[in-house]
């Protein structure tokens, strides 16, 4: 079965009218979590570092760092766009595969659009298809793949944004096959840099070398026709186990972004329902640190897998600790980006309570859910068994929860009236005369700069 | 065991003057062989497709594309070097692993000293540096990491040029263990793109991403410690068998570019003992096509997988195949560029006598190793064995050898002179006050400009 060309053909001839307006809607969802995410994290010093090392070597000034002034070739501001949303692990996740969706793909085909103005109806189009791509290949190789060690983001990220950046570049279907070839070969990404600065790089990366894939494509430069499903094609040599299935049934039917998820807590999703528990028992009993003896949840294996560091020693680290993540929920009442602060992570306070969090390993557990037991001083025993973490495809977090989520981010970067219109910018994308309207909107200032 | 740790300290530690003269002699002769197939290869379409995508997203003009006058940002340039050094896949090969070394090395620290001026002495130094830690890295790996369907000179040249621009760039050990593990999460390359654009792409990447590997370390971009040798690294994660004591025994001791081997024929190494047999026994019998009844080669197992094309249409996929190699050995006396023309593959006179051209596995055969059987039809039967192929270890090409395949490269691209001038600066690479010298000189009419 040659999927390759199948996704070739289907992104190349695609017609919008086709996309119900729920994952349109969906889509816009997307966009305006990653937008926040990116412009939340523009000032970090992952950030910071990763442009003092590149500005010297980017080209003209066609695409914006997203909440920053700085401009870049559209091959770096994709790059930078790519690391500062997902700086802070605070970004949309399809539950089916971990895969951060937008972040590559909306990377690339932002800073596309700045260099080349594309309508909002054509932008938000290429971004739903990228997903698509990016997501069902994904599908066809999760769990096996990332069993491997590959952090599925970068490595399938790379398909999504090579697509969407074709389809607005208006290849042709050889096109888009040597485009999705050149991810194909350009696919990397280790889970073993979870916890380092590489984790955000990896959605930069493949934004911008899918960008690269079909900046190349577009010019006839050839790659494997089966760059996914070759013998020696991505799923073969990047997985145990290809279901090309997956990636073929019911295409232009079902869309992979209508099972997004966006998260209330700034870390990794399996943590998420052992925080819901603990927020939820600590508001429902008035709890305090002090009067806990010990913490236990009973989570799915991928939660120690992925979040078993017992002592984290800086904030970045904390996100990868669920006995961090527990403690900070009980004390703080939340989980975002400043309870995992290098402040917050070595405070006795919370060590102190951390210390007394265990996790079990438990396989009738589903990934959205705990059984969390808080053990009281006084010898009570507290239970909440969470079947559905908020956030989850079951609990969405509303329209207004996600403005909510943007408005905390956009604090001190933006004005309320800057950050109110790029909010708006946001959820009508696919209205716009101009796509990159919402880049230059991001930055401080911009307004009064366009008069 | 910190492997990735080690090859920093070393790497970042180590003395120039514990080099042996015999080492830095095949280091030059490394050089010469690779900056002839960048120039040679300058004009090629494949170069002119990447240069037309890529041309205007390049920042400032900082490093020169070998052979031409175009002149890119760093990063580019050595993503075109990189590509075009290999596009005639007649660079060198160490043979312990199939890496062709130089590429990504070279490719990365040639642009990076035309940036910032590095004296000769310490180029040839991170040279020899850079392809040992890619080869070092690659014995711990081959086969297996080969076998899964990895193109090695990708997936490991990205740490050879992390390692070498890392040394110029003056890293110290800790930024040296990230660069290597920022290498580490984008090693990839397919070996599904062998007989496409995208194999010479690979070292281009690899050279590109090894450099922005370097680069964010040296402003202190995180990574893992152990991006080689950690469960979900480098090795575990892109092969099924490891061997670290490959890496780190005899450091600093045996150097691997003393191993390198050069080819004097345009495909790829494997076929070499074929094309071999096959002028010799030209040569010997004075044979003509309409002579032959039929060609047979007994050949080692991997002739078949990397080179068992049967019916090439296009120059490119002729390299990947051991019967219009053959043929066109015996019809032309020689298996140059020339020789792997588009029309050429297709010529009828060299099909008729491709087809009647066999290649058996035989396990017993090393990889340099044939026996060739020629039967005529006057009935009467040739046979040649060849012990060890023209290139190999044990049949180096001379100096002189190499001068002439330089000399072949640069005709209709350099004059006389200017080539004369450019293999002096490439045999005086350890001497010159400034290494970027030598990108400068390998554009026609430099000297006069530079007046």
């Amino acid at each position: 079965m040659e999927v390759t060309r199948t996704l070739a053909r289907f992104v190349v001839e695609h017609d919008a009218a086709r996309i119900p307006q729920n994952v349109r809607h969906e889509a816009a969802r997307s966009f305006l979590n990653w937008l926040g995410c990116a412009v939340g994290a523009c000032r970090h010093e992952t950030v910071e570092r990763a442009l003092a090392a590149l500005a010297p070597f980017s080209g003209p000034a066609q695409a914006t760092v997203l909440g920053r002034g700085d401009r870049l070739d559209a091959m770096h501001a994709a790059l930078m766009n790519g690391i500062t949303s997902h700086t802070f692990d605070f970004d949309d996740t399809h539950l089916k595969t971990v895969i951060h969706p937008s972040g590559p793909v909306a990377s690339a085909i932002l800073a596309l659009a700045e260099r080349e103005p594309v309508s909002g109806a054509d932008f938000l189009h290429a971004f739903i298809l990228g997903v698509e791509i990016e997501c069902r290949i994904g599908n066809a190789v999760y769990p096996e793949h990332y069993n491997v060690g590959w952090h599925i983001t970068g490595t399938a990220g790379v398909f999504g944004a090579a697509a969407a950046a074709g389809r607005l570049l208006g290849l042709n279907e050889q096109q888009m096959v040597w485009a999705l070839g050149i991810a194909a070969t350009q696919s990397s990404g280790l889970r073993e840099m979870f916890g380092t600065m590489c984790k955000p790089f990896h959605p930069g990366n493949a934004a911008r070398n899918g960008l690269l894939a079909a900046l190349l494509a577009q010019k006839d430069f050839t790659s494997s026709n089966q760059g996914i499903e070759a013998k020696r094609g991505f799923a073969h040599v990047l997985s145990t186990a290809f279901k090309p299935d997956e990636i073929t049934r019911g295409l232009g039917e079902s869309w992979e972004i209508a099972l997004n998820t966006y998260k209330p807590f700034a870390c990794g999703i399996v943590i998420h329902p052992i925080i819901d528990a603990c927020i939820q028992l600590r508001n429902e009993h008035g709890l305090e640190a002090g009067d806990i003896e010990a913490i236990e949840a009973k989570v799915h294996p991928l939660v120690l897998e992925l979040t078993g560091k017992k002592t984290p020693q800086v904030g970045l680290e904390g996100k990868f600790s669920v006995y961090h993540s527990a403690a900070a929920a009980i004390i703080y009442g939340a989980a975002g980006e400043a309870e995992y602060g290098d402040d917050v992570v070595v405070d006795p306070a919370v060590t102190a309570l951390r210390d007394r969090v265990t996790a079990l390993e438990d396989k009738s557990m589903h990934e959205d859910q705990t059984r969390l037991t808080i053990r009281l001083k006084k010898g009570k025993t507290l239970e909440k068994f969470i079947e559905h973490a908020i956030g989850s495809l079951d609990r969405p977090m509303s329209d207004a929860a996600l403005e909510d989520k943007f408005r905390a981010f956009a604090k001190g970067i933006l004005s309320d009236a800057e950050c109110a219109r790029l909010i708006k910018l946001a959820w009508d994308i696919g209205g716009l005369k101009d796509a990159g309207e919402v880049a230059r909107a991001s930055v401080p200032g911009a307004a009064g700069q366009e008069k």
